[in-house]
């Protein structure tokens, strides 16, 4: 039995295509790969290995660059932007380009080179988020920045080429497309419905149950109905607030907490996959207060071909309602 | 330096950060990987291992399910979607689902197991396009069907499953977003210049040269300004024509011969990759006379990661004019 399914937020369709009696172990990691290597940048000691941090959590007394932080972060050593090259649009006949402005920044989250963000207890996570906040915060200061992304790869399979736990930031001076429909998305419902489509899906979810892998007051974790990816799994603060940087120490607490749970049945249900998670938040010039930030898991199981290539709509081979079982039962 | 680039068609950013010095053979093929197996359903002799053919071009006199063919099209035994879930659409509050209607077909383009697309004849690659031509114009008669969407996957990273070479049909009950994106921003150009988009893009490709790839007078190959992918290219008729079943043979003819030239100077370029070739055409029941029917070919060098999964912003290493230059010296 194959469905098509729509998001909820935007127009998007995906192909449901859950294949009869497939097993978490389908879709298993065989071997967990990281990027191994001698020397680790990132490792307490080796602060002169960046360049310099432009934000630490450290203990009091301690110099910029030296040892006593607990989250850290410097300038990508490979920048997929730069702030040299200036946000002017230039075009010649139908090519249009701008300069590539922006920020690429990578948050070292914890010290110790062998413990994954999965790992962290709930405070160490907390610090994570604090960070991201404080790093909001600041490029939101920067009039030419119109949106401020942080995203996490982890494993070799989710793209990240050191192993040692970090995540990273692009504050670029566009809001990207996916971000901007589910703005656009959110807007729309809420001209129709007065109300918030994200905490209307949420009080759906919690009523529902199928698609739950995990709530309490402040926070609800799932896998939405129109999942593009096997075991894609969102996780939502019940509290309405556009912006990340907004959120109060408890929701973040709890929200981190909520990551924490589903991350180890994450490793659990798929043996330690590779995956990604990126944060949605409004933003930093313009947005809607209509919008609610949330974070979305997506293990790497798969991969995409030519139908997806052609069409932009992904057919995903593990039924949401299916994950989420596996999802609750690896809590 | 890098770039913001933005598609000429539709609102799609990529980021080109181009890393200096970068050289093919960074992203080239170390082993080309072909899903192996002893026994081949696609075999002339196995003809009934597959489903029953829908359509064949073969010898006079043979009989369906038998050798004397030299294009093969049967459904696909593990089809994406089944004319027995019907396209009605059921919602749940918030969750809209369809039955997943449609069809899904294996095109078997030669006889031959060991031969792969890009080592066939004109002729030969005619024959894969007057099929093509064929079967959209029979499942176009289904008036539930709006949109039909052929693909190749090429190799193991291009989400082959079978190594004998083949291409694959799915007709489908929506227009797929990215090709209604097209449509809508071919039709949005036509609005304001009273041209099309494609056309006037194959001319200032030819002017300008630094993207070209390969050209004759009825068709154009190149790599396009705003390039997702390494050494993405597109090959598009010069003579205007929105469905792709309305070419005529000598239209498609030379567009195969160049689509021929294009993945042999790939396989030296990158080492034989893996790829995905697809076509996007007007749609079966609605579409626009502004559309422009063309093939997009994009070779598989590299992952995406959490960035792109959080924005659909792709952030692309190698600059198509490099690409484009690297191609024309592999012709």
């Amino acid at each position: 039995m194959t469905e098509f399914r729509k998001d909820t937020i935007i127009n998007r369709w995906v192909i449901i295509a859950a294949e009869r009696a497939r097993r978490p172990s389908d879709l298993a990691e065989q071997t967990t790969e990281y990027a191994k290597g001698g020397f680790c940048p990132f490792d307490v000691g080796n602060e002169t290995a960046t360049p310099p941090e432009v934000f630490a959590m450290r203990n009091q007394g301690t110099l910029p660059d030296t040892p006593g932080w607990q989250v850290r972060v410097v300038n990508n050593l490979y920048p997929a932007l730069s702030v040299k090259d200036k946000p002017l649009i230039t075009n010649c006949g139908l090519y249009l380009s701008m300069g590539g402005y922006g920020t690429h920044e990578v948050m070292i989250e914890g010290t110790d080179h062998e413990k994954q963000f999965a790992d962290f207890d709930d405070q160490a996570i907390l610090r994570v988020f604090l960070t991201w906040q404080e790093r909001i915060r600041f490029h939101k200061k920067n009039s030419a920045v119109c949106y401020i992304q942080i995203f996490k790869n982890h494993g070799k399979r989710g793209g990240a080429s050191l192993e040692h736990t970090h995540s990273q930031l692009v504050a670029m001076p566009f809001v990207p497309g996916l971000v901007e429909q589910e703005i656009r998305g959110a807007q729309d419902y809420f001209n129709t419905n007065n109300r918030c489509v994200y905490c209307d899906l949420l009080k759906q979810v919690r009523e529902n149950k199928v698609y739950l892998v995990a709530h309490d007051s402040h926070v609800v974790s799932f896998c939405p109905h129109a999942s593009r990816y096997p075991f894609e799994t969102w996780v939502i603060p019940t509290q309405h607030q556009a912006g990340f940087e907004d959120a109060d120490q408890e929701t973040l607490f709890k929200t981190g907490r909520n990551l924490g749970l589903v991350l180890r049945s994450l490793n659990r249900v798929l043996n330690r996959p590779s995956y990604n998670f990126v944060l949605h938040t409004n933003p930093a010039q313009s947005g809607s207060a209509n919008y609610h930030w949330h974070i979305e898991v997506i293990p790497i199981t798969t991969s995409i071909a030519g139908f997806e290539r052609a069409t932009d709509c992904i057919i995903n081979t593990m039924a949401p309602e299916k994950a989420a079982e596996f999802l609750r039962e690896g809590l």
